[in-house]
């Protein structure tokens, strides 16, 4: 049984997926670089998923998701607005700037790992849009969820939306876990992305049972023209593209891609229940998806991992009691584990 | 049956990658980032297959080992000579100029797809090394087996390694059809790399039956040591490592990357002994590994392409008799697929 | 007096030149970065001297000038045709590839430095545009004068400009010499220019008597949108930029440009004559600016050499009678260098 | 008499620096490109003026100079330590990361413009040096004077410089108005440059009276290996080199550039000492250069607007007492001009 919390990236894959990689590996000779009947039903899929139009292209990674899907929504001599501590800026190791030509991340401040849409705007205002002497503002990414475990409201997207529109710029929604979000929701795609005024979302799958497969997704169709060009020249057209594509669409097809992300919010929430009732522990931000922040005291850290229990230490804030963890139930992470979890963290509170 | 002869890229995946991958998906929780004990394992098996110490880097596409593999031999200011028509040069977008900040790659013209010891060492004479006003001179990069289908002997890769590396660059081997080459020579691996050699070798197997992997094999450690961090920043890096290299360790085992290969080249010899007695046809070029570039009455195209066979027209020379279409068997052709093309051949050139 | 033939830039500036940075220099306060009255007078000037409406944005050298105006003409995934011996492709260490964030120059062969409309249209029905795995045909550059030493007739440019038109690139001009070219046609600089079809000029004055300045003249506007940010980004927008514009303001003044290149012509135009009477020497390329190449026996160059002359020694072609040279005379060169360097000539002939 | 107090660039050239480029530009034939005898003359008087070993490069703008500088001390994936308001943060448009290859730049909090040894210390312990999903932390930029017109003390740099190298970066000087802080120091020029540990200056001459001309100065020589060839790339190298030298040449010579700074620097002290005494204005931050900083209230900077006056808003600190302005006295500022600024402030302070 996993005692492994420390992303849900260290989890494998689910059947279904690996179900429909299976079909693809026997279907024989299909054209390559995604003229495959796949690649076609996985755009099909999302159209009716976010229930509108749009252009959708299979990647591997989420950080090539990310940088190729922002490097169409600035110029090299552009800046891209996010939160301080987003996977952009922080854990991408300049991805964003490669692919952009060099342009420059701006870090917003801001609670529980979200970007405010007065914060922005008064960004923006000194923002040296049109002067010569300073990059242009050209597009703002937020992370759904976001890198404290918390979910945008629609609201909250609409008003970033709405600023960020105001100043000419794109919104990009980075959605690595845009699953665990919506199904924590309770919404409809649509609700929080392209009716809130999202212009490209990166459509993330592999945190969530995939292998490694993620979509960029264009609800701005002109954003996309240069999408395939720019995919290609980075290496991340895939030749047998169906085994990417088949991923995805196992992943759309019968509500898979929410099931999973259900389950794993569900193991994070019953992972801060239990744990907020442990002595000594706070949870540090409102569980909305999949990801469990708690501050821990540092003898009771030591003795879980002393326990063999995996888990990162996260950066903090000065003033705090114990020390901040993070803790990221998967897909298949079972309750039993998180028992376990909860069960050692009490034991090592005495 | 199949009737398409495009390319080894619209082939599916064989049954002992798809079994590796099986395994590694419900394997439980495993370190990501290629912290895993398959990723450990596949370098110990490359190891192995070349008899010597390497540092070897999965990754996913054939562009994107070429491009990181180059970027790693070559300045933003450097150029890397290369055949006119390689896939370096021509299709990949752009990709190594991309990963190399800029560089330029220089085309050298040779038969049968080689670029020749001798004529590299004419255009190196050229190359303006040490002047401030050019590019300077940085890598070269051969294909194995070549983009005309042919193979380079040991002898002429230690010649042009010898050239090469008198004039102080680093010599790349783009082996996307390498276990053909391999398979064809009949040689151990390190006689047409290392000791050859060769510097750094994208090792491919995408189009010998993986569903997509690569690995980058760096023979010259040093060369490597910015190659972790390259990958990262161009989203290359992918967080369930397993499953590239699951399909790599499967691939290495038992031999299976030299059986698929020896099976595709049988196809296409078969195909080129079948084509070539049938009035009209002329090979255009020595079948070395499991590609078969032949030159076809006008009608006989026309024809195969009405009876359902599928195939690329292929850059000619002027003066030839016919027009040149290139025909791929892929690890898993049947040799009926082969005489059924043949046939087809045989009746359009009536 | 100058023994000083290896290039144009070996010389000094013009007293005119000199007279209006003195001018500027005493002038007191001023807006930086172009906000000059000099700056607005220039472009004035060169619409005046193209009889149409254009965007021109000086500044200070040649390779710059050429860098930044073609980035404005090809995405990163561009391909830009151009001779193979041009600057742009040979001397300017990449500086292209750099400014265009990685696009490849194509080389063109052609007599006398020149492309072909037919060329050209061969080379772009082969160049892949619109299909992904190629990079994308994206722009022309021609060199006026030639590296070669020729120049374009206007006609010569209409049937390149239309070509590259039909097939949706953008046409550039580098003017490092047109001064010359302009001078040695005896027409309009519009009729070799935009009337024939260029989109955009590098108008080059360093060469031809200024201390370092060019501008970059767009004849088509929408390609100078991005300029300015491109030049500022690049370190090439001068904060007192009144002294690249009061160059070029004397330069467009009174004719100074044309009747600096025409001395400088008249003198290849006599060094050209003179040696051609020289035994055993021939005139490679028609002197059509102010370059004269000639093919001179080695002990010839050995003993113009030894004797004090400097010039270039320039690759030259299987087969040729003799070592080519490159001898440039310039602005001020005076009809008594050139006499004397004939006059070695034919000593060094015997 | 001027009124402009907008920026040092906008003053005109040094009476001394124009007769320079007067005699280079009579000179006659030199050698192009910096093998003539103005550029070793320049390396040599700043190897004096330092008295140390160096390698010295003359570029046209301080963009360049930085840009250039600061790319040989990261590679792209590198990140670069700067103030938060720096000139290379704020005002170049991203020629940093353009030139860097898309390089990070992380700006730092610091009063009057300085960032300290204990916070830069703070900010590397959590950079990720070694952890390849973060850009790698590879040098430090110091502006000196700052961009609120302090000056570094020796001991500041060299306190900043023990961090920077234990942490095994390296320590870039952007010295735009290098010459004003040390008229204002006093010192020697090494003491503030290479015994304390400062790797690589921006020599500025352009904002102290020269028309365009700065010198990248290595003072840890391995840095500069491959500057010519990033210079060339860029644009940057002139052809007639000979006109930037001759710049600095004089600038150099018998002490012109600390006789400049001098100037300057008196008529900002004169400056700040008589707005000090008008009611209801208040100096920003200590006049340790050329630069005067004040809150001032918002009618007398209409007031002396519309008198004619001409000077930068610059954005100020939550709270403070009016509205801050910056005001730069240049090389040729009168006494008058700028006892006139102060009468009229004093006529709006009523």
């Amino acid at each position: 049984m996993t005692q492994n919390f420390a992303s849900d990236n260290v989890a494998g894959a689910a059947p279904e997926i690996l179900a429909a990689l299976s079909a693809a590996a026997g279907a024989g000779a299909a054209p390559s670089y995604g003229a495959d009947p796949w690649t076609a039903r996985v755009e099909a899929l999302l159209k009716a998923a976010f229930a509108t139009d749009l252009v959708a292209h299979p990647v591997a990674t989420g950080t090539a998701a990310n940088a190729l899907a922002l490097a169409t929504a600035t110029p090299p001599w552009g800046s891209v607005y996010c939160h301080a501590a987003s996977h952009v800026m922080m854990d991408e190791c300049g991805a964003p700037e490669f692919y952009a030509g060099g342009a420059k991340l701006v870090g917003l401040d801001g609670r529980d790992g979200k970007i405010t849409a007065a914060g922005l705007d008064a960004a923006l205002a000194r923002g040296g849009k049109g002067v010569v002497h300073h990059v242009q503002p050209s597009a703002v990414s937020i992370t759904q969820a976001t890198e404290a475990g918390t979910t945008y409201r629609p609201e909250e997207v609409r008003a970033i939306a709405e600023v960020t529109h105001r100043h000419g710029l794109v919104l990009h929604m980075d959605g690595a876990r845009f699953a665990n979000s919506v199904a924590w929701l309770g919404c409809d795609p649509a609700e929080v992305t392209w009716r809130a005024g999202v212009d490209v979302l990166s459509f993330g799958a592999t945190k969530n049972g995939a292998m490694a497969a993620e979509a960029v997704v264009f609800f701005r169709q002109d954003l996309a023209e240069t999408f395939a060009l720019r995919r290609k020249r980075a290496g991340h057209l895939f030749s047998k593209m169906r085994f990417l594509s088949a991923q995805l669409e196992a992943y759309l097809t019968d509500g898979l891609w929410l099931r999973l992300a259900r389950h794993a919010n569900a193991m994070a929430a019953r992972l801060a229940e239990g744990l907020a009732a442990v002595p000594g522990v706070t949870i540090a931000h409102p569980v909305e998806a999949n990801e469990v922040f708690a501050l821990l005291p540092d003898p009771m850290i030591a003795g879980l991992r002393s326990a063999g229990f995996v888990f990162y230490a996260w950066p903090g804030e000065a003033g705090q009691a114990g020390s901040k963890v993070r803790l990221v139930p998967a897909f298949d992470t079972p309750a039993t584990a998180v028992d376990a979890f909860v069960e050692a963290a009490r034991h090592h509170a005495r």
